[in-house]
């Protein structure tokens, strides 16, 4: 199990390795003190900064994952996972892979996830962040999904591609039937022709976009941080009825 | 395994018992009609309707639970589970349990759930919804989440009651070192005084609304909902450092 | 001047003529106990509810305008207002004028106002509000704007039209070198049709679009309004450069 | 007449003094082809660079105005016009001035401001804004606000302060019966104490926030900006009932 060290404000480092010494912008951390340390204790770098030992959990490992094309934010996640229903039965394909955020996060939840990719420089990116997170059910091909997908009776397939209705029917054939849909695209134009293009196999369910705001809590100082809401992409689900 | 029968706009109805006729606003099927018939392929009730056959997924039962409380949304289930990374090995414990949406919804991805209701009612209404689901993971206790939880070295606890802040030193002996605390309040008072009240034990992490914006996409007609964004609660976060 | 009676819990009755009883569904007030108080002073109706008595404003007027067609909301008159900075000086051409919701409000605030509709309904509608209103300076005008606008040199031409993109030509013959064209239009089609066919006589500005978020503010119950945020359309605006 | 010179990309110059040369990034253009030039025509700078010459309006010398303090944004003053109507015939007073943003631009709608400033530098700043934009009707004065407004029946009392609710006797003395009061603060228990201190010569009417969303339209590249929404502050609107 490894070990993380967590500031007192919330600056967290993940050891991966205990027989090195860990050095940090708040001084070095002895490898033997880390060795010592359990859960719960306190730690001390060489400046006198107090580190406390947690367990990392996933997410903290997810945090640190390389990013090469733009990341699916964890808020648009949350919406796949909870409008489809996602969970340890459940086998998911999606295509493209990017950089393997989506599909790693979904693997830690689902049964399987079949994740294909065409181009090399994201399949390399994923693999490894596939074997950074020790994933076993994350499938990752370096194949065109446009040739259509391997697997059948899919609980869903994710489209995160300039041109999703380019694979509707790909999609159908390796869906079961109640099976779901989904299409991650930044513009309306995109999500207009997706739905339009849906023939009657598919009942198209709705298009959303999820926005997190973020607020500042700080004693009388209660307000709507200043700094920002992005966009990142709209979801529109449907569901294979034929 | 249930059947499902889905009408082209998206109707759906869920056959518990294939032995009897269903019988639904678009007419009687006979039970006979629904034994023979496989998922994708088509029955038809006594007054013409179609109907494909599909399997049905867990949401589908989900959307059906029966609800007391006020129930958590899915876009605010589905923040809970990706800003602390909920997965297969996860252990949650959450008070109270209200309608037990968010129990049931946790259990089918987390590895166990310990939830609290002090309301007899309530209690009542979530042992039904756990049977409707046939979940075997989520641990339901009528009692007082005040007087402490049981379980130790949880990596989540969950509150969604009126006085968060009442219940941190409990969830700190539930947590392991590194666990997360969110909280779930209608109110701003509440996240303020929850923030306030997290000792050094915690590192506070994030308050957070979800806004969920439906889209309308037909042809041309492609705009924002105009029937509604409502609100339902701020989520705020902190972690167990100490 | 005319006289408002406000309850204490903000209802509002405008008193037109006060020669005559007024009946409220809180109980009659007579014509004589009205003629009598002055502002600041309290009325009672026959059923013992108390009135303030107060001046009206122009807005108490102006909510209570008849409604044909669907009407801009103030949050986007307020954005057409500030972002082009509508003052005393402007000389304004709208079409069309649908309830005359925008050119009535446009009027109390500009030096002039022209409005153009081509229904004979809308037009008879929008008359009536004029005179509720008591407005000298919106001149209203029963044609069709595609065939051109009758003035020179104003500072901004706004449309609430299907088909915006259809009056460009018209708009610029009309707008000084300098002034803007504003497009209202419900749907995302719309306003890429609009903006795509913008010539470089126009210099393209932004478009966006304005979400109202009301709270509930009473002791510890602060939170936002749950019933809704709606969506009433696109603001596109443009500037004559040529 | 003041000049202004657009280029085909929307920046813009205005020429104060046409006696000079006008030095910009891109090129110098000669004080003798600014004077030459009318509305509509096209100059050159020294170095190629084509400007529309056009007349400025108030809002391209507003968007000029020194900034002191944070300026409260356009969308947030046009719920303030919009919300109480405010028009030719409306009496402003407003404390404190601030940067003499939402004052310079009320004066340009209504027929007098009162701004009321207690610090010495923002008053400068304001005197200089003033002189800037031509106004004759908005009347600066570096006093204290909490010591009273010397003018009786104001359409409306408009504070941007601190604590608001310390001049709700004040505004009351101030206001004719039927007048509002607004205020404008950036936190949520500004809100609450506000809204909490209003007696009952007061009828509370609402909060709002509003939220300006930037869209990208440029051929199918039509998305929501990605880079931001902000936060400025929660708008309370009251009125005067006694």
């Amino acid at each position: 199990m490894a070990k993380m060290l967590i500031t007192s404000d919330n600056r967290k480092f993940i050891v991966k390795d205990e027989t090195k010494d860990l050095h940090t912008n708040y001084g070095m951390i002895a490898a033997n003190d880390i060795k010592k340390a359990k859960p719960g204790k306190i730690v001390k770098s060489n400046t006198g900064q107090e580190f406390t030992v947690a367990e990392p959990s996933f997410i903290d490992s997810y945090r640190r994952i390389k990013r090469g094309a733009q990341i699916i934010p964890l808020k648009d996640i949350g919406l796949i996972i909870t409008e489809i229903g996602l969970n340890k039965d459940s086998v998911v394909i999606e295509a493209g892979s990017g950089s393997g955020a989506l599909g790693c996060f979904l693997a830690k939840i689902c049964k399987k996830v079949y994740s294909y990719e065409i181009r090399q420089d994201f399949y390399e990116l994923v693999k490894k962040n596939i074997e950074y997170l020790e994933l076993k059910n994350l499938i990752l091909k370096n194949k065109d999904a446009k040739l259509g997908f391997d697997e059948k009776d899919a609980d869903v397939v994710i489209l995160d591609l300039p041109d999703p209705w380019e694979l509707l029917t790909q999609a159908k054939k390796s869906l079961k039937v109640g099976g779901f849909i989904v299409s991650y695209s930044p513009t309306i134009p995109q999500v207009g022709d997706f739905v339009d293009k849906l023939d009657s196999d598919f009942v198209y369910l709705k298009t959303s976009e999820i926005i997190e705001r973020e607020w500042e809590v700080s004693k009388r100082k209660i307000r709507p941080k200043s700094q920002a809401i992005g966009h990142s992409g709209f979801l529109s689900f449907a569901r294979r009825v034929k």
